[in-house]
């Protein structure tokens, strides 16, 4: 059974998960699934993964067998377990919890395609679609305080299998980087009865220098203190806190915006490595007036490192208005 | 000129340097220096780099000229500039400051060494008492609140080159990770006494399941809560907040457990990636009793991903009582 951990020192939080540690995967392989036979994410080997909890499928055609454009499975080494009791240790020192918590692989191809952004519009539109009714789903659960969901694409952002997919955590508690931001959204909004995200927007709408690509309904920029090369926030335009309640215009111009993005980064750098993650509002605050729901891009065109992990504070050697203006010009 | 930039919603600040892009690297390359000729940290190539700031020489050898065992010299694409006004400048919602500060490379053997491990204790030794005669030199600098060393050691682990080396980086406040252990120290402090980290050593020193190895001086342990798998701290056994207040009797101790712990590695993982941090009191406050100084190892044998940026939690699979006792039982 994993477990949540308590630093004493500065009460961050980890997952020990030791049933990970059986990943298919090495330090330094390339990990190229080259034939379908292998890769268990390929249509024809839905055995090799746990059963689908959801899937968008051909009319007629079984769960667990061929005739889907996209299937939700459980992550076969989960980092958190769905079922049993929420226990608490402390030795009045330490502390740790049961990791409950639902911990899904969404697999976004039947065919083994490495780069999203070879992908057309409406299949887009599809994994954005699995996306929100997964959420919808689990969001009736009351156990799940925090969804989050994230895309490891590429070996360098620590993707383990190539064929695309992204993974979706319900966790009972909200971690650090939501209170974080919720925390300074709260006191801006105190202070200016504003969403803070909403100022973002009409600030660098404004002044165009950090502007990478707008639409009807979504607006991306690099942000003014981003912490990797290229990072790049999706925000719709209009106030929002809640990803899940996203109509389905909404979806499709999230689903434009995201391609021509992922389109732009592909004829940048070919194929980067990228991380990309959905930040919505917790589940106690769906209808946050103060919280913003967006995307985080973040490409991983270079390492954390010993400076990162020992001070908290990233260096990037990309200035955000270099980065933007790179994203605008380059063709689609 | 590198500046820091905070994130106006979360408070989080960065560091954008531009300059650092031209560093010689490229995503996947694996960066190997067959030949002494175009390694700019081997001995015969001191005109590579900077001019040294400092040095352990033999007697009667120029300054930038071999007769070196190690050398410091400015990081030539420095993240932080030394020198310049000090200047802040805010637009009412963005706030940025000049990166004043001084990053350096301290270059830790004349030959081509790409392995800390195969240092013999003498060689540790001289290093460790060349980053006490750096930090002691720069904490007479009152423009500096902060001195991090770190070294990454491995592509996996953020090196650009693979002669061995660490960085030394000076900086105008206390960045975000010192803060939350000092917080949290100064937290237990007030409630008990008593130092934190005094009584993590004591704990573990009683328990023993994440005890890794000891010596008269010194303690390395499994912390309860680790973030990479296979995380090991090195603690003095006597309360001292300052590295660079260490006596030669406690480098050379040091030293001792730090070799010894660098040659399981390498037995356990064949040369593992790994950052070490030395974290020590800031400036202000550099006879603590609250805080204690350490070096945290940080083995890089996953990637932080998606879900770590996204969640500020970290996901690790291996408990820190299995790390602990295969290293414990890793012959040496």
């Amino acid at each position: 059974m994993p477990e949540f951990r308590q630093d004493p020192i500065t009460g961050r939080w980890v997952i020990i998960a030791p049933g990970r540690a059986g990943r298919p995967w090495h330090i330094g392989s390339t990990r190229r699934q080259a034939s379908v036979e292998t890769c268990p994410f390929c249509a024809g080997n839905e055995a090799m993964t746990p059963p689908e909890v959801w899937a968008q499928r051909q009319a007629h055609t079984k769960a667990n067998a061929p005739g889907w454009r996209l299937r939700i499975v459980s992550n076969k080494y989960p980092a958190l377990a769905n079922g049993g009791e929420p226990t608490t240790n402390s030795d009045g020192f330490y502390r740790s919890m049961s990791a409950l918590g639902v911990h899904e692989v969404i697999i976004e191809s039947p065919d083994h395609v490495t780069d999203m952004s070879t992908l057309s519009d409406p299949q887009i539109t599809d994994i954005l679609r699995a996306y929100r009714a997964r959420l919808r789903i689990l969001g009736t659960d009351p156990r799940w305080r925090y969804l989050l969901i994230y895309k490891n694409q590429g070996e360098h952002a620590g993707a383990t299998l190539e064929h695309i997919h992204s993974q979706l955590t319900a966790l009972p508690t909200v971690p650090r980087q939501s209170l974080d931001e919720i925390s300074g959204a709260s006191k801006h909004f105190a202070a200016t009865a504003r969403c803070i995200y909403c100022e973002i927007r009409r600030r660098e709408l404004e002044r165009g220098e950090r502007l990478v690509a707008e639409n009807d309904r979504f607006v991306a920029l690099c942000p003014f203190a981003p912490r990797f090369g290229y990072e790049t926030w999706l925000l719709p335009k209009n106030h929002a806190a809640n990803f899940a309640a996203s109509s389905d215009g909404d979806i499709t111009a999230f689903g434009q915006i995201l391609r021509h993005l992922l389109l732009k980064f592909a004829r940048l750098f070919a194929n980067p490595p990228f991380n990309y993650v959905i930040h919505s509002a917790p589940q106690d605050d769906i209808q946050s007036p103060r919280y913003h729901w967006h995307m985080e891009i973040l490409p991983q065109l270079t390492r954390a490192a010993g400076f990162e992990w020992g001070s908290g504070m990233h260096m990037n050697s990309v200035a955000p208005e270099d980065a933007a203006r790179l994203l605008r010009d380059a063709p689609v």
